[in-house]
């Protein structure tokens, strides 16, 4: 299906809600691995980060939408409040790690997880949300509010 | 002056250390002012979130370089640590807010802030370092071990 319009039940069954501890099992990481290298996590490892993320409380947000029917997730992306002096000790937010399921695309999915993150974002008080992505990718952010505006570096660790 | 050979005592009279609470003092907020809008920061606002950055610990650094024969800071940068589950549960770094006061360029204090901020990204064990900037600014970071990989998007809030 190619619009929400093809599916009147989508509101529904894909509900949008923050990562639960039992989402492991639901196949969260399978999810990740569509976006990045995530090979090998462990139930412990998996708790563990979970728990240092709950920590960080609304600073740190992980959403997710559910499908219903299946029980697996199908999209998720996080969001982090970076606490800053500029713009009056101003907070921006962060945008991460934001994936959709290949087999659930063209639902709109990516779309309701942005603006979960937006809304988020401007709940906290931050004066921005940046992100960065693919050139590919680039109509998608312009669509939900986005305007490119500098070049992303990137230094990798051996 | 262009270069560090000009000046033989630079590594002495400008040694880089951590932000601390009395740099407000010592011209950091104007600092600020030369990258972006920062024109109202009172002395609690300061120290209120110097203090809830202190919280994070080594997971947000903010660096500056001060000049010993004028007490002023005349070079700052920052870093934080991003948690994630995405490779294998791995740390990000992302480095923000890296300012050169305008009558101190070309004594490469923007590179001694960005590898002091690579080196603390690497001790924490983060498999990347990334950040955003401008064209005109690329070929700075490349000389600092950075690659252009993708583009920066951003939503301000009204």
């Amino acid at each position: 299906m190619d619009t929400l319009a093809d599916n009147s039940n989508n509101d529904r069954t894909n509900k949008i809600r923050r990562l639960e501890i039992t989402d492991k099992s639901k196949g969260f990481i399978e999810l990740l691995r569509q976006l990045t290298v995530c090979d090998s996590v462990s139930d412990k490892d998996f708790e563990d980060r979970f728990r240092e993320l709950a920590c960080e409380g609304d600073d740190h947000v992980i959403c997710v939408i559910e499908d219903s029917d299946t029980g697996k997730i199908i999209a998720t992306g996080s969001v982090f409040i970076e606490k800053k002096f500029v713009r009056n000790c101003g907070k921006a937010a962060h945008i991460e790690d934001v994936v959709v399921d290949a087999d659930a695309r063209g639902m709109q999915l990516g779309k309701k997880i942005i603006e979960f993150l937006i809304d988020h974002a401007q709940s906290m008080g931050c004066y921005k949300v940046i992100l960065d992505c693919s050139a590919q990718n680039k109509a998608f952010y312009e669509k939900c509010g986005f305007k490119q505006k500098e070049i992303q570096m990137v230094k990798y660790f051996p």
